[in-house]
């Protein structure tokens, strides 16, 4: 007997992106950050490591939430530190969704949601992308069993956004919470930071895994009104956050220099990498992420992914029934772009 | 507006026992170790932190589960690695059990697994230890909605520890699983980790918490039977343990020799510590754990505690409601412990 819940017997799980632990992949299959992250954070790692391993850490982050509040203008009670923001996420879903209630989703987007919501026993509501990449009315169409609204933003696979002023505009249509999880939003133009201050409903989900570099790490956060981080903070394991990760993200965020040189970089290799795509025929998603969606009109997508997987590199094939297929292609450093490009090439 | 569910609106929240984050106190209240742990955990971390920082880490610690795995003569698929045991005891109240069913536990005991029954929208019922410690049969009393019921062996905040043969008759009555929290257990007699193959309804976390020093790390594991454990992969977070929790778990379960040593030590001075108590008239109760529990028949313990914490001295008082109240005293390095008594002495 397996004792568990029968949703979660009946369900297949999450699989996350393919992380071969042996063998040399050029990967562009997970949207890491392909460079070092800052000296500043591995040095705060190694003197934690030798200061802060005995003690349970402060259970709040409370260093985390002092910075992060100085950079975006707010005060730390604004601040929830996750273990990762799938931990935000899953700390989102226990506290908002009760059983057979229901979670939204736009589609295609983060596919983890869609899980959270069956761990949870609830139920949930994916609702298509436009053809451009908007949202229309069904997305914030009223429900009295709605618990939370999820928006990846920029979204994944596409690496397309929405405006603060379209989303401040779903916001004001729905009448429960949204999420507006900003992974990658260190690599777009704007964001919805500011957005949390005008409207309590609307909550900013941040990772240090994408523009940071720090996705070994396991360090997210939320900003939302103080009154929501309240009752957030009961549902959180009380050390959520290690001694470690809360020095390293502390020394990270720190760094906007760091950050901006970073982001500059994969920006450039980014524009540089859509131009190429399309030179291949491609169709490309112009991207605000730090990965490019693209179709081809005359190829298999999925046996190119086989070949170049055969050839070591790792791109994401994703094939989402009644919408389509893709491939999500990270940007790398310029010499893995450039590696992927000439073995794209070579097969085509 | 909160946004929340009602079960956590009406929550009060879990509250771990005092962090404090500025000045000196000899710290005795949350059962930590007081050594450093080996320093091959902390050179792990350090060169971890040169090389694994920007990749996602391996979602299962396929590392650590192989060396726990042969510590414990079992394959690496009977463990389940999690950021702390905290994480496994949610990971396992969420799969295991649903809105208004049941989660059972020891009276007094860890007051966290009630906290996780009411974020999870579940009742809990505590059926109280007997005058010996030990548990009646109304524990393992058949009930429909039961999902899973929690054993904290050795105990706290009491420091008393079932034997396995007495587990082992618990489990056999028992319908449902059995959760045998060995936080403590690196410092008793015996252990129940056998257990888990002769039934299939008992399983076993443990922590690197406390015997290892690494309060700070937040890693803790489960052995169970392979299906239990590939259910409970399904309700983890992806990505719950960091590239660095993984490489300094894997060197720290790999030290047997520092963690021998250690034991050693904490259990000399617990010893010592209880003959002291005992003979400055407390009434202590033997331990099988890192901790002393004890009562005074003359003086007030909340007073006592308020005393020694104004002297910078943090032990832990528990108020038990409809069973009693006592001090949970850590077991310190020699010099904490003597300077604790010192002033103890000075206040009686």
């Amino acid at each position: 007997m397996s004792y568990v819940r029968p949703e979660i017997a009946a369900m297949a799980g999450y699989v996350p992106g393919e992380q071969p632990q042996a063998g040399k992949f050029i990967k562009l299959n997970t949207n890491e950050n392909p460079y070092p992250p800052s000296s500043k954070v591995v040095r705060a790692i190694q003197e934690a490591a030798e200061t802060s391993l005995i003690r349970y850490p402060d259970p709040l982050g409370t260093p985390f939430r002092i910075r992060a509040a100085e950079l975006w203008g707010v005060e730390p009670d604004w601040i929830l530190c996750g273990n990762g923001s799938d931990d935000i996420l899953t700390i989102l879903t226990r506290a908002m969704v009760a059983e057979r209630k229901l979670l939204r989703l736009p589609y295609p987007s983060y596919v983890l949601y869609k899980t959270l919501a069956e761990i949870q026993g609830a139920r949930s509501q994916e609702v298509k992308f436009q053809a451009d990449w908007t949202l229309a009315d069904d997305f914030v169409a009223p429900d009295p069993d709605l618990g939370i609204t999820y928006l990846p933003n920029p979204n994944s696979p596409s690496g397309t956004i929405l405006s603060p002023d379209q989303v401040l505009e779903l916001a004001s249509k729905l009448e429960g919470p949204l999420l507006v999880d900003e992974a990658y939003a260190d690599f777009a133009d704007e964001h919805c930071v500011s957005l949390v201050k005008q409207n309590e409903r609307i909550m900013v989900s941040r990772t240090l895994s994408k523009g940071y570099g720090l996705a070994g790490l396991r360090f997210g956060y939320l900003i939302a009104q103080p009154h929501l981080i309240a009752e957030l903070q009961k549902v959180k394991d009380s050390y959520n956050c290690d001694a470690l990760s809360i020095a390293a993200a502390t020394a990270a965020i720190d760094d906007q220099i760091w950050l901006q040189d970073n982001v500059d970089r994969v920006r450039q290799t980014r524009e540089r990498m859509f131009e190429e795509l399309m030179q291949m025929g491609f169709s490309v998603q112009p991207s605000q992420a730090n990965f490019l969606w693209c179709t081809h009109p005359d190829w298999s997508l999925k046996t190119l992914f086989e070949e170049m997987k055969a050839k070591r590199i790792l791109i994401r094939y994703m094939l989402y029934p009644e919408w389509g297929e893709g491939l999500r292609i990270t940007v790398g450093t310029d010499e893995q772009v450039d590696a992927c490009l000439a073995v794209m090439r070579s097969l085509l």
